[in-house]
């Protein structure tokens, strides 16, 4: 097996991980003169804030996401191996993967962050994380196969197939919730007449004292409003502790029956073989200088979600959302470029252009740095701004439309319990 | 567990498939007075003629399949069930399901046929089949996940990563053929510059002495040119004997190696546990007469591909193709209409309306009762019939977007190995 990446006397970027803050740093460095490598596990980039629409049979996983090679298919600069990074090697320059070892100049560990289950093993078990498209669909599948079992089930396991608990009250979590509330209303009265629909509970539950606690108090109490609204039971303040598969332990001892617990409450990084201990913060975050240097290394730089950059307008570190990351990937690669020009690197500086979440059909909250509003104006606000963040016009044009769709129908069309013909075959071929 | 089916009083018809000959029969009997229960093992009905689009990325499952809960919204009469029918009790006029047994008055077996694979557990282990939309997708991920290891491969490795071998001359292994072919030209090249496309060998091996051999000899010798301009390989005269996942052995003892072999040569009915052996045809078929009365019993019938009706016109069956589904189907729902009115059943008179198969990017063969034709025309022929024939608005909408896009980029952009996250736990929640 050889990695297959010629020497060609540039030098060599490699990035690992296709996300937000990869993606803007390979797009920028594509005719930079250097030789680019992104390195991704998938063979597409995944735009994270539609997820929920996926799981909710609003979307296509197709609709957003997107083929790295088909974006990158004009650059000969530019090579994208589908594989991981096992081992990094600084004092060679050099990481290890699965199909070989490769020499680097400069090394971007741009690996986000993953579900993180607080080392509960039984809860990681037996939740149903939100972090992929993959895990997306698998919840879409879950949902529907319950509602098909509740048709004919009785009494508590008809109770225990319909109720939808929802873990973490950020905007995955508020947005989930909001969504399953509406197909509560819209969908599932026409699909399943059989099953009284108002005895489905949905429950979102909270370790904060309000949700999204990323947001101004304005929007979080909006937030909250409307989800009360909805009849979503919201529990604040609270956090979970265990969940065997039958019961959920919540931190203040109380107890609730569950079969489906959607995890959004927590989030971590990952370790790294090679790179050394004192490089991590908290979160298993890579420290970072105002240059993205990761701390003790030249040559190796971190960005997004996995970075952790401490400066004084933010103690514990920039916020772990998209736009960091893609600012954080628009910075070094202006500073790798001036570097090629021997040119002093330019520190970063976080602008916050505002958060948003929408919460079901007509209601989102918005905070930018001058304006927070909420309510319809705020939905289409939301709308907007998540259409033209989709890579590529077809994804753009498919969502616009879906969207339309189900906004003049009142029906999220895609409830189909698609499943793999050969799971084991698929397993044993695509390790994830 | 109960299957919660109400006795109304109504005359109940038990369908058994909800593929294209139960559809029609449910559609045309959901407002007859019939109580009627459809059911099948996935919540959605299935456009197989396109299948091998999904397969060859250029369309979303979700395009080409239709929930059955929505398509039944408003149709109080009709019930859904997502199970299996494991046992006819014809005595009893009951059958049994995971669910429990339900009572029938009528019961129509739609259950169509499945991958025939001879009886042969190593080729059936080893070979790709095509019968079902998750079939079509696992295919897609086989397909992409080799080309990429394909990158980093090196000579014989590499090739057979590359290589694909189609079995089966009918439409499905034509059209999947074409479209692959396509692929290697437009697609291929670009999203892998670092792989010579010329050097990947599609195979198409057919049993029969011409390709489509249920269409005309005129049909069958613009497919064979059109599949051999496209650089298709094909071998006519040559039954695939065997396939340990390396190699595959012909009938005149020739080998080919291989990785990929998607099978579209053979189908077979399926027994069902409580229909007498002898109640059974060529091809596990159920023979029916011209009322579609399964012999030897009053108020069974069957329907579509699993129903053998010989005729003089047809002295080995009739074809198993959509058309025969359908008209069987809205047949039948006449003479159980009828029925309630005490009038005699007519007898099914099949009228054929033609056959057609695409092949690639502007070429296909159309066989019409009174005009065959083939090449461009065929073409724009064989979209429209097909575009029109998919069930919902919006399912025909996103199909013709995704013609046209693909057809003015040249590109087929879902090249998605999209990986079930949780494939182990998928495959306890959701048995096929």
């Amino acid at each position: 097996m050889k990695i297959g990446i010629p020497e060609t006397g540039q030098k060599r970027v490699v990035v690992v991980g296709g996300g937000f803050g990869g993606l803007v740093l390979v797009n920028k460095l594509r005719k930079s003169g250097y030789q680019v490598v992104l390195i991704d596990k998938n063979n597409y980039h995944q735009f994270q804030p539609l997820f929920y629409q996926v799981a909710t049979a609003g979307l296509e996983p197709s609709s957003i996401v997107y083929p790295l090679r088909k974006m990158f298919q004009r650059n000969k600069d530019v090579f994208i191996r589908v594989t991981e990074v096992t081992a990094v090697h600084p004092a060679e320059n050099r990481i290890s993967t699965p199909l070989g070892d490769l020499r680097y100049d400069y090394l971007v560990l741009a690996t986000g962050v993953d579900t993180n289950y607080f080392g509960n093993a039984q809860l990681a078990a037996n939740v149903i994380p939100m972090k992929s498209v993959s895990e997306a669909l698998y919840l879409r599948n879950i949902l529907f196969a319950d509602f098909e079992s509740a048709v004919t089930a009785e009494g508590n396991e008809q109770q225990r197939l319909l109720d939808i608990v929802v873990v973490g009250g950020g905007p995955t979590g508020v947005e989930v919730a909001g969504a399953l509330a509406e197909m509560r209303k819209h969908v599932l009265p026409k699909d399943y007449p059989e099953i009284d629909s108002s005895q489905i509970d949905i429950h979102l539950i909270q370790g904060a004292n309000r949700l999204l606690d990323g947001m101004t108090e304005k929007a979080s109490a909006a937030a909250l409003h409307f989800l009360q609204e909805l009849g979503v039971q919201v529990r604040l303040g609270t956090f979970v502790k265990d969940f065997d598969g039958q019961t959920l332990t919540m931190s203040d001892g109380s107890q609730l029956t569950a079969k489906k617990v959607i995890w959004a409450a927590g989030i971590s990084g990952q370790l790294m073989h090679g790179i050394p201990a004192e490089a991590y913060g908290p979160g298993k975050r890579l420290k970072v200088n105002r240059f993205n240097q990761l701390e003790g290394f030249e040559n190796i730089y971190a960005i997004g979600d996995s970075a952790l950059l401490v400066d004084d307008a933010f103690p514990k570190g920039h916020p772990q959302v998209a736009q960091v990351a893609m600012q954080m990937g628009a910075n070094l690669a202006e500073n790798l470029q001036r570097a090629l020009g021997q040119l002093a690197p330019k520190p970063f500086n976080y602008k916050d252009l505002g958060s948003m979440a929408t919460i079901g059909r007509n209601r989102a909250v918005v905070d930018l740095p001058f304006w927070k509003f909420n309510g319809v104006f705020a939905w289409y606000t939301w709308l907007l701004v998540h259409l033209l963040q989709l890579i590529g016009f077809k994804n753009k044009l498919f969502v616009f439309f879906n969207w339309v769709w189900s906004y003049l129908t009142y029906d999220q069309s895609l409830r189909l319990v698609i499943k793999p013909r050969k799971a084991g075959a698929l397993h044993t071929s695509f390790q994830n």
